[in-house]
């Protein structure tokens, strides 16, 4: 007998989920024959181990639980990862990336970020170069896990938007130029 | 009779070209049949007015300049307009692009821009607000000319690259500090 086409359902994930690793437990209602050959429609629970660092993409696939009809192979149930977004953290591959607002004041005398992991820890970083637009401050190891290699993980990239004055006063002019000769 | 496929030739202009408008002479060879029947080598001058404001995919068509051959119509010979890049500017459709370097402490203080425009003159903008990164200073007019509206021209925007310094004393960050008070 010929199979059904496969079904799809996507299964969103947020970033937290998909950083600690967590179970899904999915609701399906579903045809089935009976013993006596009549349909009759069955609700089940399907249990979905989601892993620490898997990406969005990846598939789970449940054989044969699409609606059963006589004389066909009943469908497989696939269920694919999506990621939602988060308000604070952007994924790159195995990567987090960040970007935290500095005054440009803090960005050239020196500045520390704060930041709560995807697990909830509080992560400080003190940042001691002067931090320029394009300047990355790199923490290892606090990026995604690596479900291949558990002992693993990804970095965490800190990006900066500096935030400018939007004027200056004629002595504060003064004052930098006399600060910070031009080169 | 059938008609040869066209013949594409890419033609490639300087901006400064596209912006003044040239007029560009090529030199063709193509196979012609002489009066006599037989088949021989004419060379050709073709002349194309590039106008100002040209866009890189511009074609301009010579009707049956390919090469000739019993029975079949010549193809059509066609030039492509491709534009070469230039080491300032930068095209975005009819306006210019320019990003210019910038000291932080100029970009905080004061900064005159002096450019010299694809025509050769001598132009000097004063930027009185701060420049932030993402700071635009817009000059109307100074894009590249519009075809269709000889009167007309796009606008010159200049952007900015902040030069940060790369390291600062601890009697200039506490100087820094002083003067500009976080808000």
């Amino acid at each position: 007998p010929r199979k059904a086409a496969a079904i799809e359902r996507t299964l969103p994930c947020s970033l937290e989920e998909l950083y600690k690793g967590t179970t899904k437990k999915m609701k399906i209602s579903r045809d089935v024959i009976d013993s006596s050959g009549r349909p009759t429609t069955v609700e089940e629970i399907l249990t979905i181990e989601v892993k620490p660092g898997w990406k969005k993409g990846t598939k789970i696939t449940f054989p044969e639980k699409g609606n059963e009809q006589r004389n066909v192979i009943p469908s497989d149930l696939v269920f694919i990862i999506d990621e939602k977004p988060h308000s604070v953290f952007k994924r790159d591959g195995n990567d987090l990336i960040v970007t935290q607002k500095v005054p440009l004041v803090e960005a050239l005398t020196g500045y520390t970020v704060q930041l709560t992991t995807l697990d909830g820890r509080n992560l400080t970083v003190s940042v001691n170069s002067v931090i320029s637009p394009t300047y990355e401050e790199v923490v290892k190891g606090e990026g995604m896990p690596i479900p291949k290699e558990p002992s693993k993980r990804g970095n965490l990239r800190i990006k900066f938007n500096i935030k400018f004055p939007s004027k200056l006063t004629t002595e504060q002019k003064t004052g930098l130029k006399r600060l910070i000769p031009s080169s």
